[in-house]
């Protein structure tokens, strides 16, 4: 009952602090984002020393050390928070502008007004910095926001907020506007789910696992940062040596990433000569490649792939690899065993490359460039709360403007129906 | 088991047929549409002799004539089913549509290109026609749609559907991109709403009790078309002529529908002079009217509101009035009764008016002219599938548009990131 109460209070004063959230200015907004960059450049120590806790604690689980190198926090990394904040106070805030104003033919002016959409619950796991880059956005935003970390980063979710909830007290941003989750009981994110009165979105962030369970669990809207099997393809009309560049780049330049390939599929007229070259330049940078039988054909030493492999996001120098038959079976693996995230063409044959662009059923479609650049500063947003593998609302990386959602605004002079 | 196994290969071969019919061109879609129209009209009196049984059926079941009229046909409810297939022919095609490409500081080319959302469930209940119009609009915008409609209307949905599916055999349109279920179980209903791997989002129409249900139950994305509780808030710094025309148009002139006003609020310092006016005129027109304290002090003969008032959609000549001390009540009392549909202000005061359209928490906020306006042809969107109160992806009237979303398509020539 506690836990329950609890939350239930928190989210019923994050709601009634949004309305006045979002009739701040964005001089007003920035200032508090200003004061938690200001504050969590002070409070480093603090920072720091609470995250030691969650180390010592994930050491002691005997937790692997990339799961640990997530956790961790030092100077130059809450340093990066900071710059995070300072980063959000330049971009454009698009709250209250009005757009499309048409003039219809009795008069009337309707337009589109650019609203936020009030209370966004954050569940994620690991990363703390996690904590000050949505709250940041949020607040830009003029969203209230509820944050429920994983329980692995407690302490340092908890330094941060506090640091962050003390900066915006001598600020217009009323304080019931953040607010973090502290409860350990997996029954917190349960309640939480049901506040569909006062919640408007909840957005998911982190494993396969907790993203199926929010989603299943939900009575509120889920925009779902699911995971990212990436594909590349080579057309038979690709050019070669782009194509072997874009591979590289798309596999190795930052195996850990969502945006990172995972998955290469090659034209079988080019398999010949493109795979032998590409998989010995893979194999020097340390992939592991695990081809289809055609694959194993033509570069005998890969291991053998299996069905599994097609739906798997490695998030490491993993490669699996499928000769196909033609542009609509690439199209077709795609739509089967991608996440809706990511896929590109290599191709210099227009018709291939809209059929493609066409076809493909993913978030973000590349023609002749690498995956990796799903990212919102890449696609000039700014700062991104993360990237949607959904399709309502906001697709791909996911900025300020896709914080926030619109209401018609339709002004007359006395205008009846008739 | 029958019937879930039906429907999960009715969704699968939807799921499918969708991407076929996302490529189709505007002309063969058009094409499809006009065949729906021919047949439509040419199966006149098959479809009002299945209307019949319904409405035998409705009879003995003792309903409501109001009821029994929403679900009756008749030649001229057919004739103007067949006319919004033509208007859905005549509507702007945005499916393909590039917009905002911006070039990066890298030579990338990034837009957002107008795709299908996939596969759309609706779930209806009473009039018929609601299968050819949303049969219509997601044909035309590329989407393949599963109807469930209510089963009093199930012989008059199933010749209608009969009818269309009839009509795309001979044209390009994918016979499995369009579906009825037909089960009377209420377990059809459940059995959809878990298919998030086929179904992309549901539409429930009707009444609260089975939009709170589909919004509970369903794994699927849902947009809601939920009730209207409409305001009209006359401040004290209104016009009160047009104060007067506005009120009896929001309530008198269709009171029947989701944007007619079910609420009036009134600032105090123009109720004395504003009330006994609008009370007696809106008497004279059949009108039943319930207000609060201050209300009953003026006008005498008005019945007492109750809290339950606040909250409820008559659709029907009834009418709540309550005189409110501020703008400030005024729009917390529509914060916290309405449904955030369609509120309007009726006001000269331009601080008034913007603290109103900013404050307000609705899809459409009105300054100055009848709540009665929201609709999709008076929004000059054309033929709508609803009206949504919800806050994500869609607001207000929901057109061909808003049954669209985006990808992301990036145009390179060899990028990769460093």
């Amino acid at each position: 009952m506690g836990v329950k109460n609890d939350i239930i209070k928190m989210a019923k004063a994050a709601k009634k602090a949004s309305f006045a959230l979002s009739q701040l200015s964005s001089q007003d907004k920035n200032f508090a984002i200003r004061k938690m960059a200001e504050n969590i450049e002070r409070d480093t120590n603090f920072i720091i020393k609470a995250n030691a806790k969650d180390i010592k604690e994930a050491k002691g689980d005997k937790r692997k050390s990339s799961f640990i190198d997530r956790l961790e926090l030092n100077s130059k990394r809450i340093k990066s928070m900071v710059a995070s904040l300072y980063e959000i106070i330049k971009l454009d805030d698009v709250v209250g502008e009005i757009r499309e104003i048409k003039r219809r033919p009795n008069g009337l002016l309707i337009g589109k007004m650019r609203v936020p959409i009030g209370v966004v619950g954050i569940i994620y796991e690991s990363r703390p910095n996690v904590t000050s880059d949505c709250v940041g956005l949020c607040i830009k935003s003029a969203n209230s926001v509820i944050l429920k970390g994983g329980s692995e980063a407690l302490n340092s979710n908890s330094a941060i907020f506090k640091s962050l909830k003390d900066a915006i007290s001598d600020t217009p941003v009323p304080k019931e506007s953040i607010a973090l989750i502290t409860s350990k009981e997996r029954k917190a994110i349960t309640e939480l789910l049901r506040l569909n009165d006062y919640v408007d979105l909840i957005i998911p962030r982190g494993g396969e696992g907790l993203i199926k369970e929010v989603a299943e669990e939900s009575r509120i809207p889920v925009i779902k940062h699911y995971k990212g099997v990436c594909h590349v393809y080579i057309d038979s009309d690709a050019d070669l040596n782009m194509a072997h560049k874009i591979t590289i780049n798309a596999k190795v330049q930052r195996p850990g990433v969502c945006n990172a390939m995972e998955t290469l599929l090659v034209h079988k007229d080019v398999a010949a000569r493109f795979l032998p070259v590409i998989a010995d330049d893979l194999k020097n940078k340390g992939v592991e490649i695990r081809g289809c039988n055609k694959t194993k054909k033509i570069v005998k030493w890969v291991k053998k792939a299996t069905r599994e492999d097609w739906f798997t996001e490695y998030l490491d120098l993993i490669l699996s690899v499928k000769v196909v038959d033609s542009l609509d079976e690439a199209i077709s693996h795609i739509n089967t065993y991608g996440t809706h995230h990511s896929d590109a063409i290599v191709t210099d044959n227009y018709n291939n490359a809209m059929k493609f662009l066409n076809g493909v059923d993913s978030a973000c479609v590349y023609l002749n460039a690498s995956t990796r650049f799903t990212d919102g500063y890449e696609f000039g947003m700014g700062a991104e709360i993360g990237i949607s593998t959904d399709k309502l609302h906001a697709r791909g990386p996911m900025g300020l403007e896709e914080l926030t959602t619109y209401k018609y605004v339709i002004l007359g002079k006395g205008q009846v129906r008739s």
